[in-house]
């Protein structure tokens, strides 16, 4: 029982086998049950994503006639659910909130029973959330899902009201499956601990939402976008990183705890960025993205040499998503989007092989004390 | 970078140093702040040993009258959140689904702003929650909280609209206290991997109740109930025992990961229960309780002798909460009401000296496959 480790970030501990994601940090690679990222996120639908990691394989058209239906199916949100999402917008509750609540309630309003189905419930209904709540702190009502769109289009379409571009339909379905799963991480592993208790996936998808809040985590790229209209607006990616780096601040869009060149989801993302760029009349901003990038990495090379500061997947995430229309406040949100895939992949293979996850505490605290009255103390 | 340790259940992997409480599972001893559980659970209110967990001592009688009328301030909870605990109502959702809705929510309707204030939100608002579920699932309007009652008397009352009896507060608090923290258990532990990401502690809370509903952790004191009350029916200990374990079931209320001797919370609670039932009309019950876990413990050491399956929480809980009232589906939520300001002081010491948690998978899956269109698989 007498525990032989400290750990208290867990890095050096592996905690499940996955037969669903790997991540070599040091190769920059990312494989999706055996797929290189670059490949799935180049051809794949989301549906067909989905359907790879909760299947195994790639979905034969019979099977993706079963699942995109009831992808559509699960789309819809309870009344209840609507309404409280409403008064969370009147207050002006930042959009990662108001999913964590939309996701608590998302067992509402469904049929979806057993695992699997709760699953792909998870995955169908995260898009209506956001979209609904998005509506709501604009003061316009929601727009209902629309059955003939495809997940990534209809999510578009939530947002606006307007059938989207097939241009930005292929922007922001390369981006959900470029993030739709990462290994371990902080969300991932939350899911799966929630579910290491024999909870349900919803409550596992509400904790993963939870983390995934978190700066440490999903909550950058929104600033990033900040940072590259900045310096397009003044022209100068120099004066920027120098005065950052002068000031001892980080730069946004860098640096990744795993990956020590650079993350492969930033080329997947920018190629989708350039192609979606070139045709729309803003393709000087996607100059600006590439430009500073280029400056950034020479300066931090320079600047601190010895940390292989690299692209990170947020930086690309920023231009991708701009371009494609969805509202800088919604860039976490809309990963959770992408990433729920991932977390309900991942909480079914949990399950399929459960062991729950509790690891231990060393007390340092005080020892010995006895009850003092309150009229004593 | 190369993990070291392989652990699905994190068993022999030590996260965090805490001040909080230690759990000696081989002496069967539990400390909170340095006091053992038993002279905690004996004397402190659960205001006292809120205060205590989040400042590191007893309240003097000057921070008492701080923090009271600060948890009394938190109780209400939002309309949304009370229309929305209605419709899971009217669906039947279990309350725990419920409470996971409803604190998901809790960050409406308040003004808690930063980690210290939302700790306090969250111990307080988390019974207003679920009185408020169960009276909506009998068909009755919820019930305003009583600012002139405690904590633990606000929730006896907000379940049934009537003052409670002295004997059942003071029943109901030692339980509260009694299971107030208990090391890195996997709900507490879910909750500072939430927070480890920098995010908030309502989405923190959200998630420990997402794994607390799991049935490994804390879903069992429910069926130990129907257990004792069909042998106390039966009149028959010996009898169930023997069925069951020649069935090769488990018998509930018994066994814990951690413990090898009697949990000491098991000590604690009997003494409070067997205090309660002895000023009521249904001291017989308490016999029977007493009975069944003497002829239960002769025959698990007659039966798995190596196994030293020891009386668990889940035991003298099921047991003590009946007698006070608590209808049996409240259970696993009145156990969260308990567990909430353990789940707040550790998401307090985790923000206090944060590292991400983000531990490892090892890639097990499918490798080198190319992308296959649709009508090619």
């Amino acid at each position: 029982m007498s525990p032989s480790v400290f750990d208290p970030g867990l890095e050096s501990i592996t905690v499940a086998e996955t037969e669903l994601s790997d991540v070599d940090g040091e190769a920059g690679e990312i494989v999706v049950r055996g797929y290189p990222i670059e490949e799935l996120a180049a051809n794949a639908t989301y549906e067909e994503s989905v359907a790879l990691l909760l299947d195994g394989d790639l979905p034969t058209a019979d099977r993706l006639a079963t699942i995109q239906p009831t992808l559509v199916d699960y789309r819809a949100i309870d009344d209840a659910v609507r309404a409280l999402l409403d008064a969370a917008a009147g207050v002006g509750v930042a959009p990662m909130d108001a999913l964590r609540m939309g996701v608590a309630a998302a067992s509402l309003g469904t049929d979806a029973d057993d695992s699997r189905e709760a699953a792909k419930r998870v995955v169908a209904v995260v898009p209506t959330i956001v979209a609904a709540y998005w509506r709501y702190r604009q003061d316009e009502s929601p727009v209902a899902p629309d059955p003939e769109l495809s997940h990534a289009a209809n999510y578009l379409y939530m947002l606006t009201g307007e059938r989207p571009s097939d241009d930005a339909v292929r922007g922001i379905e390369t981006y959900l499956t470029t993030v739709i799963d990462h290994g371990l991480n902080a969300s991932t592993f939350t899911a799966r601990t929630v579910v290491s208790t024999e909870s349900d996936l919803v409550s596992a998808a509400t904790a993963a939402v939870g983390a995934l809040k978190g700066p440490l985590h999903g909550g950058a790229p929104g600033p990033v976008l900040d940072m590259l209209q900045s310096v397009h607006d003044s022209g100068d990616p120099e004066g920027y990183v120098r005065d950052r780096l002068d000031a001892g601040e980080r730069l946004m869009g860098f640096g990744h705890r795993v990956y020590r060149v650079r993350d492969p989801r930033a080329a997947v993302l920018s190629a989708a960025a350039r192609q979606f760029y070139a045709g729309t009349d803003d393709d000087g901003f996607y100059d600006t993205v590439e430009a500073f990038e280029s400056v950034a990495l020479d300066a931090l090379a320079d600047h601190k040499p010895d940390h292989r500061l690299a692209t990170n997947v947020e930086f690309y995430t920023a231009a991708l998503l701009h371009g494609v229309g969805i509202p800088r406040d919604l860039f976490t949100a809309t990963f959770a989007i992408g990433r729920a895939g991932g977390w309900m992949a991942h909480c079914l293979e949990q399950l399929a092989d459960n062991r729950l996850i509790r690891p231990v505490s060393t007390y340092v605290g005080e020892t010995d004390r006895t009850w003092t009255p309150v009229d004593k103390r």
